[in-house]
C-alpha cells in the first residue's frame, strides 16, 4: 500500500487530495495517514496541507527496492531488489540466496557493510549511506572453467554504466578495479557456484564510492564527488549501472563473450602499459581465453596470469 | 560417553564387569545402563549376564560416526562425520558446510537419499542401508579454472579403493562414472563454491552400489554384492574410499595434479576406446590440461569435450 501511495502522490505534480486517495486505492482517511506517518518515518518528505491534501516534496538518500525498482525498465538484472540498513557483507546474502534457489536478476544492497570485501580476502571500505554497495545474483549458462569471464563482463558493464553517468574517463584495471586518474573508484568481486561441468549461479558484487569524502576512503582511493566536485544521487547511478549489468547480460547470452571481450581491451588501462605482477615483469599485451591476462617479458616470452597485482612500472 | 563405553567393551575380547567400566570411566553403575540400552536401540547388540558383565556382540550395520571414526587413521578425509538416516541429498548438507566455514575433511553420510542426484540432475537411486552415500568438502587451493581436475583426483581415489578392496576390475568412464563389467557401480559428483582467483571449497559426492541388488538398480548398474557374490561391511568400504581419498589428497598437495593424471589414464577406460560423446563421433585420445576429453574425429582434427555422455561404439 505504502508503495500504491508513492505512485499516487508521484503523478501528481501539486497536492493530491486525502478524498482521491481513498477512492482511487480503496483505503480509509485514517489508514492513509497511518500509510503516510510510516512513509515519512522511511524518510520521505510528505507535506499535509488541510483542504489540500498531500505532496510528496523529497524522497530519503536510501536505496529503497521501491525506489530503484522505479523506472528501471531492465529485463533480468534487479527483477528483485532487497535493502539492508546495515550488513556484513552483501555478498553473503546474495550467495545464500543462490543457494536457496532465488531467480536470477536479485540485488542484495546495503547502506554500509561492516566487513565488506574485496579480492583476496581484503577489507572494503563501505562509509554508510556514500557509497553503493550491492551484490547481483546470475544464473548464466557457463562451464565453471569460463566463470573468471564474468568478471571481465561486469567490469565492462559498470565502467560504461560510470563513463555515460559521469563523464569521467573511467578505465579497467585488470582484472576488476575501476579507475579515474589512477585512482580507485569502484571494485567488483565475483563468486560461483558450479558444478562439475555448468555453474550453478554467480554473485556479482560491486563496491562504488559515490559520495565518499577522501577521509573516508584510503589514499589510493576516490570517489564520483571527488572526481566531478558535486554529490550524486546514488539510486540513479545504481540505475545506471544495472541498465548497463541488463544491457551486456543481453548481449553475452545472445552473442557470448567476443563482444564483451572486445570493448574489455578498449577500455582496459592495464594492455600494453609496462607492469609488475606479483615477479613478473613486462608488457601487459592481452586477455586469455579465461580471462587471465597475458605478459611478455624480457626473452620475448608469454606469461599467463590468472590471480595477482598489476603494478604500473616507469 | 557412548563412545567411551563401546571403546571399553571392543578393548575387552570376553566380558566387561559393570564395576570396572564404572571405574574406568567414572560413570554409575546405572548410567552404564542407561547408555547400554541407548546403544542397542542404534543397533548394537550388546549381551548382559549377571556377575560376568557385559560383552559386545555386534555393531549396527550403518554408517555411524564412532565406527567409520574407529580405527580409520586419516590426516585430513573424515576428521569429522556427519551421519544421518534420511537426507534429500547429502551434497546439500555438505554445500551448506562450506558456506559456513567448516574446515575440510568434513564428511556427511545418510543410509538413503530421497532426492540422490548425479550429473546434470539425473537422479541417482540411493537404497536404504544398501550403499555408500556421502558428500567430502575439502578446500584445495585452487583456481577455479583448475576446478574440474578435482573429478578426476576423485575418479582415480575411489576407483583404487574399490579395486584394493574388492579385486575387482574396476574402471573410470569419463569423466565420473565408475564400471566394472560395462556396468555402473558407483557416481562421483563434484560442486564448488569459488572466488574469481581461488576455490572456496569443493564437494566430492559418491553413490556406491555395495549390497544393493538388482531388481533396486537401473539396469546398467551393479553392485559390488553382485559382482563379487557377498555381501561387504559397509563401514570397511567406506573406511578404504576415505584412506584412499585422504592419500591422494596428500599426494595432490605434494606434487600437484600430474601424477593424478598419470593414474587416471591407467585406470580409465575410456581413452583409446571409439566412442561418440553427444553428436561427435571418434576416439577418445587423451585429457586436456581441465580434464576435458580429447577426441580424434574422422579428419583427424581433435576436438575437446567438457560435458556431455561417452557412449562406447563397435
Amino acid at each position: 500500500m505504502k508503495d500504491a501511495i508513492i505512485d499516487c502522490l508521484r503523478k501528481s505534480a501539486g497536492y493530491s487530495s486525502g478524498e482521491d486517495i481513498s477512492r482511487q486505492l480503496k483505503i480509509s482517511r485514517a489508514g492513509i495517514w497511518k500509510n503516510i506517518e510510516e512513509l515519512r518515518r522511511d524518510g520521505y518528505e510528505i507535506v499535509a496541507v488541510p483542504h489540500l491534501g498531500y505532496k510528496l516534496n523529497g524522497i530519503p538518500d536510501k536505496l529503497l527496492p521501491r525506489e530503484v525498482a522505479h523506472g528501471l525498465g531492465t529485463a533480468i538484472v534487479g527483477s528483485r531488489v532487497l535493502h539492508y540498513e546495515s550488513l556484513a557483507s552483501t555478498m553473503d546474502v546474495a550467495f545464500q540466496l543462490g543457494v536457496e534457489d532465488e531467480p536470477e536478476g536479485a540485488v542484495v544492497c546495503a547502506e554500509t557493510q561492516t566487513r565488506g570485501r574485496g579480492r583476496m580476502e581484503r577489507r572494503w571500505s563501505s562509509p554508510k549511506g556514500k557509497g553503493v554497495y550491492f551484490s547481483l545474483l546470475l544464473r548464466p549458462n557457463l562451464l565453471p572453467t569460463d566463470a573468471a569471464k564474468m568478471t571481465l563482463f561486469s567490469a565492462v558493464a559498470v565502467c560504461e554504466a560510470l563513463r555515460e553517468f559521469s563523464g569521467l574517463d573511467v578505465h579497467i584495471k585488470w582484472p576488476n578495479d575501476l579507475l579515474v586518474q589512477g585512482k580507485k573508484l569502484a571494485g567488483i568481486l565475483m563468486e560461483l557456484s558450479a558444478e562439475m561441468d555448468r555453474v550453478r549461479f554467480i554473485v556479482i558484487g560491486l563496491g562504488l564510492n559515490v559520495n565518499t569524502a577522501q577521509r573516508q576512503l584510503p589514499p589510493q582511493a576516490t570517489s564520483l564527488k571527488l572526481q566531478t566536485g558535486t554529490s550524486a544521487d546514488r539510486i540513479a547511478v545504481m540505475q545506471a549501472v544495472l541498465r548497463s549489468l541488463d544491457r551486456w547480460y543481453a548481449v553475452l547470452n545472445g552473442q557470448g563473450f567476443d563482444p564483451v571481450i572486445k570493448r574489455w581491451r578498449e577500455l582496459s588501462s592495464t594492455l600494453g602499459q609496462k607492469i609488475s605482477i606479483g615477479d613478473i615483469i613486462g608488457t601487459a599485451v592481452d586477455l586469455d581465453e579465461h580471462g587471465g591476462l597475458i605478459v611478455q617479458v624480457k626473452d620475448g616470452q608469454r606469461v599467463r596470469c590468472m590471480t595477482g597485482d598489476v603494478q604500473p612500472i616507469g
